[in-house]
């Protein structure tokens, strides 16, 4: 069952292009017929090929193709024009009959496009799990199980990944996922820098020390900028600049009235700007609700914990320390669902128009979660618990648990000296940045995996019972088909792969993305506190460039490819990031930079005005710098980016050099017959009066006049060369008088 | 002499675009006869018509007009398809032979193009005072007399200026003149509600109040934002937008080597963008310079000034107050002109490519001087007089002046008790915000304006005395004009007019725009000192935007119309200014909002981490506020930018419209005959089996013969749901059992 390789090429996935999983769960029989013959006559209208068959679980499977030449060529051309209309093209297409796809990327985005787009811009307008189309369940491509391996294999020997292998990605996967990789790639190069660094700064002069925060800093900033050019080098690269200029209307979109448009005519659906407006207000209430209510319960277990370990002195302290530790993993993630939930309520509720509005703005809200489940333990830990503990911990043992009912009266008095624990803010970094790391990559990769496999088995362990009664009832008449919906025997192999992809996720950038700049924010905001951070992340994201590639190929739908030309509002978050942690490390630095063991942890000890300062300076200092990076970094233009420059300007020269050549020549023609032919007698005072007279009596005016008496530039040149001259001449006079 | 005026219209003029100033002084007459002759030729072979006549003192006035059609007419087309393919233009222009310039400013426009573009992209080549044009002085048109008076007593009885009148600044003196009137109206528009709040504020709570400090940040921010909006509205109503990309080089530019691209295969000079960062950090030392030398300047008459007004008690106190006065005065401007053309001559070394980038290189290096000669000296009263005059003052008397030798023994125990002036900052920001903008009022509009008059009285004057001995010596034919360069009669009240106009000062809307950036400074950073000063600006500007104008028309030649789609780098000066402005506001709030009269002038008083958080606090709600505006407006498109959206739209819509009805129809044709013939017969295990021989006679390969299975739409749907019917059927059966 295992042997025998699938042929190579797109012959293994029998030149499907897609697959479109059909529910029929649920529904009645004939309604489900009806929507079945509805989607297979619009998948034919569009040009696509289909051929239905069985599913799992009351699944059907219609795969589809792209076997009509001339249609996917129509819609490619129709794509390109669109491109080309909204600039993301520079040059126009070629004809109809030469547009083929270039890549696999953009031959699955244009049949992805041909399935789902409405009609009136030239698609099928069969949308998943929506209007009509409730019972598609998805749409998605077939993995290309050889390449995938081949590259898993070979990725797994090397440290970095080339450009290549980059726009292999791109070519499998569509750009949104080839930026992922590329910003992680790019990540996983920068990191080398302050892992080494902070491994020589661990070694000489430990935590807290002042150069590597400023080095930390410093990177940070060039990091983001140097992502920036490249963004903009890869979107050169991969064609795809400003494509977010082409930009569909969102389905879920409601209108709140429709509007004639004066100029088009067009009746289209408006939403007014200030309406919005007024729902996103709604935002400041959640995100303080956010706030308060993730706050709340990480500050609780904070204080138990604090509580517990430090003062608590009663019977089962072994146990009860564990206490806080699971209401956290409890409640963190149920807060945070409820939290998500809402802020996908408010995102529907705010109604964008289009999808990267939607996807941005829920990106903002989301981030507002992760950052307080992130890291605010860890502020509360550097900037409330180290410096106002010995002022806020006698206040925690309001229940009065810890004195009076067990301990004996000469123990009383050792009570009341409580000292902070210095170490217990380097211990949370190290949880945060290496164990909370490796249990996420476990969460992500390893877990899923093992519950597919385990479902999976579980799935033939029962459809073998099932298959065992049913052979007993019927013949066994393998070779030819007992009727249209049982497997033929040579696609089998290949019904059995695409059932099994029918059944996994949906593979989605942005949770990976997140991931990436939630561990960029540990590194900016408190990797002074243990500045082997940096090492951790680089090993890290060795890892998770291969294990993010074998989830999308082992666990995930090959997603259908997206064209992107960044990374998003991700990229708007590592610059916060980046601009809070100028404040966190300053502070931090300051703070604990002190003695060898930290800060004595009496708030006194601390100055607020010379804390503020530090903070003042670093923050405007890092603002001062990252515009001179911005200023320095914008003078070099990306290889790809100026290769593009070059292109658009080539098409501009050859456009006007077609309409410079026709002048030259139209021009003399013109001219020269009556400039050229002009006597240049001199100008006497004769001829002058000639012209006077003349022109009295042909009445011209004096402005018409004033232009008529040079003919022609050289008689122009005479009189000014004679002004000249005259007044040489009137100087030398005067300078003999 | 002084009646009869010009008639209406283009008339007035004699039909002239441009006036080239032609100076022959110095020059030996051969060459600069030559000359003339080159330029003549060269006007000619653009297709421009040119007189020649004799100017004041040892110029040439050549007059150009574009009298032959249908030059102009290409020099506009070309024009026009620079810009549709950089962009600026969102249709493809008509034809070359309806191609007209559609406002007087676009006309002036293209004629300056013709004379002074290089020859490769369609001008004369003519560059005024640089290269072989050493001689050329300028080129100029000619002011509309008739209409400018019209403007100016039209807008003289209206508060303010309509949109059309914001359209007939720019038909006449171009796009980035009309950008500064707009700007300059915005402004005064906006000044109207903070001048209303502010005078409130005064009445109800005087100095220092939080609320005019809050409301006056939050007024800049939107007032900046809103500019931006509407600098974008206007680029669209202007057609100038993303005209930044229409760029030529910068003759002076001098390329490092000369390189053959590899794409366009031209040879172009270069310039690496390192060596010119290397030289741009020569603006460090500048800049620090700049801040030393003028700081040291302003500090040291600063300590004079209040050292002998506050301090020394000595003879000639009456006179030796003036002292700081007259050394600021002589010294800041020296000082100022000698750190301008230094950074002159460092943004010559800077060698940029773009006269934008120069521009913008140089308005920055200037800015930097700007705001230490203005705002410094309000700095240093309000941040280190005030609070820290007790510790200092004491020092100020160096010299030993005061109590030693000219006090008697009994005083001498009264000098110790020095109290800081406390009206003082007041009485500064008074000084900048009224009297110092009436003073550059005055140097800026009335001075020139008298010189001007006083000059051409003087040379009226001389010229009489020449003229006498010359009358004397010739004879009086005055009807016909003694010889070429004399003028004639019905000339001679038009070239006089246009030598008063050779003879002004060229008008530079950057020096104006500066200002108005500086006052808008004193605004965001001191205006909580005295809540009067937007009343003040109110007022100002009523009369500054008259007398700017005012100056155009009388003081200065007419400017060539350029384009523009925005103030330029100053948009960024004035976000800059609003931004330290909230942490100015929160510390002068802070320190001297404590009493009555100020603080007590003892720095203990002052809390430095009181005065640190105020500032922190501040300035972070400043950007949150900034970035919500930001957001908020960025959601309301402003008219003229929706407008040439839809009309991009419908472009793109006509294009694709065109290759979608081409496609509907021959999709038909290829697709019916083939599908709609099936013979939907049952699909019978028989029929199957058939095909599988069929198949199999054939060889094709399993992936072909997936395909074949179904043929058709309705083969597939017939298919697909007999499996539905069998699996509704299949567990009906369970149920049963």
């Amino acid at each position: 069952m295992a042997s025998s390789p699938a042929k190579a090429g797109a012959h293994q996935n029998f030149y499907a292009d897609y697959v479109i999983q059909f529910s029929y769960a649920g529904a009645d029989p004939l309604g489900s017929s009806d929507e079945l013959e509805l989607l297979l006559r619009k998948l034919w209208e569009i040009g696509l090929q289909a051929e239905v068959r069985p599913g799992e679980d009351s699944n059907l499977l219609v795969f589809v193709r792209a076997s009509r030449k001339r249609s996917l060529k129509r819609a490619v051309y129709q794509s390109r024009i669109r491109d080309w209309l909204h600039g993301v093209r520079s040059s126009e297409p070629e004809d109809e009959s030469s547009a083929e796809p270039q890549t696999e990327s953009e031959r699955l985005r244009i049949i992805n496009d041909m399935i789902t787009l409405p009609h009136d811009v030239g698609g099928a307008g069969i949308t998943p799990k929506h209007g009509q189309w409730k019972n598609v369940v998805a749409v998605f491509p077939l993995h290309d199980e050889v390449k995938n391996k081949e590259y898993l294999a070979d990725w797994s020997k090397k440290t970095f990944l080339s450009e290549e292998d980059l726009d292999q990605i791109r070519d499998k996967f569509g750009e949104s996922v080839g930026f992922y990789f590329a910003f992680l790639q790019s990540y996983f190069r920068f990191l080398l820098f302050p892992a080494a660094f902070g491994f020589s700064c661990w070694l000489l002069f430990g935590s807290f020390s002042t150069i590597y925060a400023v080095v930390n800093c410093l990177w940070g900033v060039i990091f983001i900028e140097y992502w920036k050019r490249q963004e903009e080098d890869l979107s050169c690269r991969w064609q795809t600049k400003g494509v977010s200029a082409v930009r569909h209307k969102r389905r879920e979109f409601k209108p709140e009235r429709e509007v004639q448009d004066q100029i088009t005519g067009e009746t289209r659906g408006v939403f007014p700007a200030t309406t919005r407006l007024q729902r996103q207000l709604l935002q400041v209430p959640f995100a303080l609700f956010s706030a308060v209510a993730l706050g709340a319960i990480i500050a609780t277990c904070f204080a138990i914990e604090i509580f517990i370990s430090e003062i608590y002195t009663g019977p089962l302290k072994t146990y009860l320390v564990f206490i806080p530790t699971i209401l956290l993993s409890a409640l963190i993630p149920t807060m945070s669902g409820v939290l998500v939930s809402v802020a996908t309520r408010l995102n529907d509720y705010e109604n964008y128009e289009t999808q990267t509005a939607y996807d941005a703005a829920l990106t903002q809200k989301i981030f507002v979660i992760n950052f307080i489940t992130s890291y605010l333990p860890i502020f509360l830990t550097a900037f409330v618990y180290i410096p106002f503990a010995s002022l806020i911990v006698p206040y925690l043992d309001v229940f009065h648990l810890t004195v009076r009912p067990f301990v004996s009266k000469e123990d009383a008095t050792t009570i009341p000296t409580f000292t902070i624990n210095p170490d217990r803010l380097r211990k949370q970094v190290i949880y945060f940045t290496v164990t909370a790391q490796a249990v996420g990559f476990a969460m992500e990769t390893i877990v899923p995996f093992l519950k597919q496999r385990f479902a999976r088995e579980y799935k033939e362990y029962k459809k073998k019972q099932t298959g065992r009664t049913n052979t007993g009832l019927e013949g066994e008449t393998h070779d030819v088909p007992k009727n249209s919906y049982e497997d033929h025997e040579d696609e089998k192999q290949f019904l059995a792969r695409v059932r099994k992809e029918a059944d996994r996720d949906e593979y989605n950038v942005t949770d990976d993305l997140r991931e990436m700049c939630i561990q960029f924010g540990y590194l900016a905001l408190f990797s002074p506190v243990w500045p082997l951070v940096p090492v951790s992340f680089l090993i890290n994201n060795w890892v998770e460039l291969r294990s993010d590639f074998f989830k999308i190929v082992v666990d995930c739908k090959r997603p259908s490819p997206i064209r992107a030309d960044t990374i998003g509002p991700w990229l708007d978050t590592l610059g916060f990031l980046s601009w809070v942690g100028s404040i966190t490390s300053a502070a931090l630095v300051y703070m604990f930079n002190t003695s060898a063991d930290g800060p004595s942890g009496e708030p006194s000890a601390i100055k607020g005005w010379a804390l503020l300062l530090t903070i003042f300076f670093a923050e405007h200092l890092y603002l001062i710098v990252r515009y001179v990076v911005q200023a320095a970094m914008a003078k070099f233009e990306p290889h790809s980016v100026r290769h593009e420059k070059t292109e658009r300007y080539m098409i501009r020269k050859r456009y006007l050099e077609s309409t410079l050549g026709a002048r030259s020549s139209d021009d003399e023609e013109e001219v020269t017959p009556k400039d050229e032919s002009i006597e240049l007698s001199d100008i006497t005072r004769k001829t002058l009066e000639e012209d006077a007279r003349d022109w009295s009596r042909h009445g011209t005016n004096p402005e018409e006049r004033f232009w008529m008496r040079q003919k022609g530039w050289r008689e122009s040149a005479k009189v000014g060369s004679s002004i000249i001259k005259s007044q040489a001449a009137g100087t030398e006079t005067k300078k003999q008088q």
